[in-house]
This record gives C-alpha cells, sequence and structure tokens, in this order.
C-alpha cells in the first residue's frame, strides 16, 4: 500500500497501547475488513506530528482480496487523515521496510511574518535573516557516504550509523525554504536534525565549513538542535523493482 | 483586523455559549489582553467548517494599544488555526460588517479519485465526469443582481434579498475545481447553494439554461442542495477606502 497521511493527530506510525498511531489504525481497520490478524509493516517508522505523501507499508493475508475493493474499503474505514493511496499485491519475501532502497523527506521551514493557519501543521515558523547560500555550501557537506551518530539520538541503539545521502537541496517555495533529501535509509532524528543544525548555519550560528567536523565528533552534541516534527514529511520510499 | 482561519474545529464565526467560535475566540483573548469587555464585529458569518484568508473584524477599546503588539499579543494567545494577519486602527464609525462594500469567496470541489488528506478539510470530494463548459454557462446565469431567495435557507428572516453577483468564475486548479465568487454580500448558504446547483449542472442533473427559472422561483426548492462547509473559504473582504 502506498499511504499518504497528516500527522498532526498521531503519536507517530508504530503501534503504542492507547495512543492513536497509522500502524495502529490500519491494523485496526484491515483486522475488521479482513477477519483476520495482521500486521503492517513500514517503510518508515515516521515519528509523532510527522506527515507522509508516500509512506510504502506491506502486510500479508489469507484471503483473495481485489486489490481495488480493498483500498476503498480501508479509506471508508480509515480517518480522512489517513488515506490509502494505491493497492498492489507484491511478492511473498516483499517487505516494505527492508526493501526499501531508498527515501526521500521534504523539511520546510516557514519565514511567513504570520505562519497561515493553512500551513502551520506542515511547517516551522523561523524568524529573522536565512542566509541560503550558506545553508547550501552546509548541505553539501552531508551529502555522500557517512556516518551521522552526530545526528541521531545519543540513546540510539543501533550499531551501524552509516548512511547515504544522495542529494540535499534547499528550495524556496513562496515564504517557504525547503529542504528536500534524497538516501539509501535515514536514522532516528536524522533529517530534523540535519534541518537544525542547517537552521543554525543560515542564521550565522554556526559555520557552513564545520559539517565535516560535526559529522567526524561522533557525537549528538555536536551538531544543532532536532528541528520539530511538524516541518518533516516523508515524500517517497524508493524499491529496485516496480514492488509496491 | 484582518484574519485567517481554518473553521474546521469550530462551530462557525459567531459567539455561542459552550461551543468553540472565532468570535467567541477573539473576544475571550482581548478581553483578558486589554482587561475589557470587547464585542468584536465580523464581516462575514461564516458557518461551522468554514475558512477564511481575509475575514475582516473591528472592535473599540478604551486603551491606546499598539497595533504591532497587539497582533503579536493576540497571536501568541490564539490556537494556531486561527491568525492576526494584519491590525490596523480605523475611525470610530467603521463597522466591519456594515462597511464592507463587498467579498470574495472560493467554493472547491475536488476531482481526486483518492482525495489527499492535505486537502480533505478544505475541498468537497466529487466522483465522476464534470461537464464544466455547462458549469460556465450556469455560472454566468447567476451573475448580475438578482433576488437570491432561491438560494438561501427558506427560514431566513431577512427581507432584502437582493444582491449583485460582480462575477462568478469557474477555474481548475490541479484536481480541483475551484469556484470563485465576488458580489456586494451574500445570503446565508448562498454560495454554497450556489456551488451546489452548479455541481448539479456539472453532472447533468439540471441545465445550464435553468438559472433564470431558479432565480425567478423566489422558492428554496428550485435550486440544488447546499454544498458541504469544508470546500468553502472566505477569501476577501472589500471597503470603499483602506480603512482595514
Amino acid at each position: 500500500m502506498k499511504l499518504a497521511y497528516v500527522g498532526t493527530r498521531y503519536a507517530g506510525w508504530q503501534i503504542q497501547p492507547a495512543l492513536p498511531t497509522i500502524q495502529g489504525h490500519l491494523e485496526d481497520r484491515l483486522g475488521r475488513l479482513l477477519r483476520e490478524k495482521i500486521t503492517v509493516f513500514g517503510a518508515g517508522r515516521t515519528d509523532s506530528g510527522v506527515h507522509a505523501l508516500g509512506q510504502v507499508a506491506s502486510f500479508t493475508t489469507q484471503r483473495q482480496v481485489p486489490l481495488d475493493g480493498l483500498r476503498r474499503g480501508l479509506n471508508a474505514r480509515l480517518p480522512e487523515d489517513i488515506r490509502v493511496l494505491v493497492t498492489g499485491q507484491v511478492a511473498d519475501s516483499f517487505h516494505a521496510r527492508s526493501d526499501a532502497q531508498g527515501k526521500e523527506y521534504a523539511y520546510r521551514f516557514s519565514r511567513a511574518e504570520v505562519t497561515s493557519p493553512f500551513r502551520a501543521p506542515f511547517v516551522c515558523p523561523v524568524r529573522g535573516r536565512l542566509d541560503l547560500d550558506a545553508m547550501r555550501r552546509g548541505a553539501a557537506g552531508f551529502e555522500g557516504r557517512h556516518d551521522f551518530t552526530s545526528l541521531a539520538p545519543s540513546s540510539l541503539e543501533l550499531q551501524d550509523r552509516v548512511r547515504t545521502i544522495r542529494s540535499l537541496r534547499i528550495e524556496e517555495e513562496g515564504d517557504e525554504v525547503v529542504l528536500k533529501v534524497q538516501g539509501d535509509g535515514f536514522l532516528r532524528h536524522m533529517v530534523r536534525t540535519i534541518a537544525g543544525t542547517l537552521l543554525d548555519i543560515a542564521r550565522g550560528v554556526r559555520e557552513a565549513g564545520e559539517v565535516p567536523r560535526i559529522l567526524a565528533a561522533r557525537d549528538r552534541r555536536a551538531a544543532g538542535p532536532c528541528a520539530p516534527a511538524r516541518g518533516l514529511t516523508l515524500v517517497e520510499v524508493f524499491y529496485a523493482e516496480a514492488g509496491a
């Protein structure tokens, strides 16, 4: 399934007892629809408040279900802020998370003097002058294959913190400054901490040339703050074949 | 004050006991900020679920308040889905409602097969083919000075139901069909009932040529349904001078 959701009302992707989550809603509605216990695997475990335009999730069912009927049935039962965009059948071996070859995220800052109430759930408001040239030079420093330990929570238990950022572009869309980042995978909080660090650079609090040192430190304290969840959107998940 | 708001969570503009309203929030926050009982007059009494990009509201205070500080102070206290965009001082005689010379509303239909969760609060989803040429011919029939009794609730107690629609355009924005209507004033539900009637025409349920008969009937039953509130946005309020 390809999914879009507004993350504002949810405690993130991952199922948690007594909290509204995307995975929880999907498993509940799928379970009722198929009268079977369903476990849904998502390509990315988005945090509370993070949005998705193209999350991908997979599950296994014993039933034969028409794909279009499944999409319609699920959308009829899900809240309006979670939508199934596409359903498809994949190989039994397919797993939305482990088969993902890459992802694209967008992080949005708003420079509007007054943040539009229509944009507020999707942007991090920022004040003052931003040096976008410095921000772009800093962004270039994150591109490539690096150990991103400095950009993830110090509590992260994962051993392998090496990831490749294929591209990190800074674009302007009206009042908004948008970071568009593609990579083979991202550690928890990694995009938001890159965004927070680049914002420091744009404000002149840090220099663009610091990025290699931040990465080399392999210490969370070397990087800038983790930017708020609301500004982050999982835009797309990439697979080797048209598996999903 | 010029205001923007997302109407989804509110029981409309007009203050009501025990219900969240835009006017209620403004009067409460202004009252606390100015330590004075404040009554706020809005240019348009938007219904529950209707949004605003450019509502205008006025009030009188005994205090001398810096205009920019007032805007900041209010925005700091208001929920994020209500924003004060601009504050200005006007003549004592100014009244946001009675001085308004005209208004612009937009009504949005979405033809997306799956309505984006990011757009759902702002559009009325429609299925099937729409004949936009017929819709445009129907729209032309509403332009001009008419008695709009057929387009307002039959319970409307107002005597004068003559209004002038200066322009009613149908535009396409991606998957969305947008009705943009400007006029000197609008009766309750008038824009939404025009939208519902034009949707009937676009679907071939009614003919574009019926519009003059619908108007001439001066009977609510002659027109189409009142389209859902969520698709409607008050875009702008016009005044003779730069009073607000």
